[in-house]
This record gives structure tokens, sequence and C-alpha cells, in this order.
């Protein structure tokens, strides 16, 4: 029942993707590896997808998780930035689809619910949360951060639809 | 110097992607294909961009263009229509790209400013110019209406580049 799963949590970006691995056995979780692929701004749009499309690419091969989680974009006010970060979102949403793997989303506020306790702990909260529940965490970017956040809200969705299910076979 | 060059235009969009292929010799166009791909409402978003990239990635194998043209995104205020929309173009800019083309963009009023001779032609005017330009032209939706007009722009734009060239290198 309590077979380790690999998942890779994912925050996308167009200037800088996080990405971070946890491996998550029922509650418990352990840090794998995380890190950011940075795309140059004075590139062609294009190419900065392919840079970024192809570290993910890297990633999924090197460390092979199953299942994929990734952040629901905050639509803001300014749709030029909101274009540019629905860009790099599809090509980080493609990547491990086309890998096979099943891609989750949640919101932002459930991945803070999830890692924090409450939908609006700011991103020192987060960085220091993600310290406390993976102790031997190492990340060199807030992306890289809220990366791990989002595996970590995964980990525990699964695990809670789990016991569900587990609950209601039982009755 | 009138070398024959295939040309793939994309109008791309979540539910509906319209693509066009012309081959561009000197000023003379001749249309070779159009089509839609269709991703399913219903299905989860990363699938639906996997089914997209797909798509694309068939095209370009089957009609091999050697150059690439995508309107710019629109932005509207919706948000949560611009992101969609972002998603679906960010896929739209990494196949092709993937494949070794080099992907131009256009504005969508360069694009019917080159094909109406107004940047302010509605769906109607370019559709019958596109007819007009292409009378080959064979397109189901509107969707592939507009990738051709784009891959006409395309052909305009660089035969004028070539030609500012020409003149530049005989002066």
């Amino acid at each position: 029942m309590n077979q380790s799963i690999r998942i890779i949590g994912i925050d996308p970006g167009l200037r800088q993707t996080g990405w971070g691995i946890i491996d998550a056995s029922g509650n418990s979780l352990t840090f794998v590896a995380s890190g950011t692929i940075k795309t140059n701004a004075k590139a062609e749009l294009a190419n900065r997808l392919v840079t970024l499309y192809a570290g993910i690419e890297d990633v999924l091969r090197q460390q092979d998780p199953a299942e994929a989680a990734i952040e629901s974009t905050f639509v803001n006010r300014d749709g030029s930035a909101t274009l540019k970060l629905g860009q790099a979102r599809g090509v980080a949403l493609l990547a491990p689809a086309r890998a096979g793997l099943v891609v989750s989303e949640y919101a932002p506020n459930a991945v803070k619910k999830s890692v924090v306790g409450t939908g609006h702990g700011d991103k020192r909260q987060i960085q220091m949360m993600v310290k406390t529940l993976l102790p031997k965490a190492i990340f060199e970017t807030e992306h890289a951060a809220d990366a791990l956040a989002i595996a970590i809200c995964h980990a525990h969705m699964r695990s809670a639809a789990t016991l569900a299910n587990r609950v209601s076979s039982a009755l």
C-alpha cells in the first residue's frame, strides 16, 4: 500500500521554470532533487520554448518521475504577462504529458494551504515549510522551492484520495 | 534567385488550430494544403496540448515546409482566454522550432494589411483575398483561411526583404 512514488512539481515561467522531485511513501516524503531552467531573454520566443522543453525533458529522463503536478497559473491584469506565462505553461504541461505522465493541476492557494496550512502564505513561509517537510531539500531559486511545494501538495492530495478509496471500499 | 520555398502559416487556438501550406517563388504563390487541428474540449488540458503538438508534427512531416509563420496573439481583456490561447500558442511555436524551422511572428494587422491591403479587414474579406491570391485554395474553417493569410504575409515580407538586399548590394 505504501509503495514509493516519485513526483515532479513544476513552477512554469518563460524566464525561469522551477522543478522539484520528491519520493512519497504514504505520509513520508523525501527530497530527491530540484533545479531551475533558465532561458535567455534576448533569444527568440520559439527558441526559448525549445530550451524550456529540452530542460524539462532532461529532468524527466534523469529522474524518471511517475506523476507530475503543476500550479494553475495566476491570471493577472497584465495581458502580455499572462500570454508569456501561458506560452511557457503550455510547454511545461506538454513535456510530461508527452512522456506519458498524468499531469495534475493545483490552484496557488491549494498549494499554499497544503504546505503552510493557510491559502495566504508568503514566499518565505513556503520556503521555510518546504525545508521543514523536506529537511534535506536544497533549492537555489524561489521557483525551485515553489516546485517542491507543488510536488508536496500533490503527494498530500493523492494520499488523501487513496485513504478515501480505502475507507469507501471497507464500508 | 526565384527558388521555390515552402511556408507553413499557423493560426493557434486551444480548440482549433488552423494551418496552411503554400509554395512561394518570387511573387508567385501556390496553394499546397490546409487544415484544422481540433482538440476535445472535455479532455484534460495537458492531453489537448499533446493532440495539438502531434497534429502540427504530422503536418510538418507530411508537407516538409522550410519556414514557419505565426500570428502574434491578440491580448484581450479576458485573462483566462489569453492564458488558454497562450498555452496553445506556446505549443504551436514549439513544434516547428523543435523541427529546426525558423518561426516568424506577425501582428494581426500586419497580416490583414498584407492580404487585404488595410489593417482592418474582416474575416470575410480575408477569406475572399486568400481565394484571390491562391485560386486553388481550399479551407474548411476560418482558422485554416487565417493560417493561409499568415503564410501569404510571410511570403510578401521575405520577398520584400530579399529585394531590399538585392538593391542594397547593387548600390
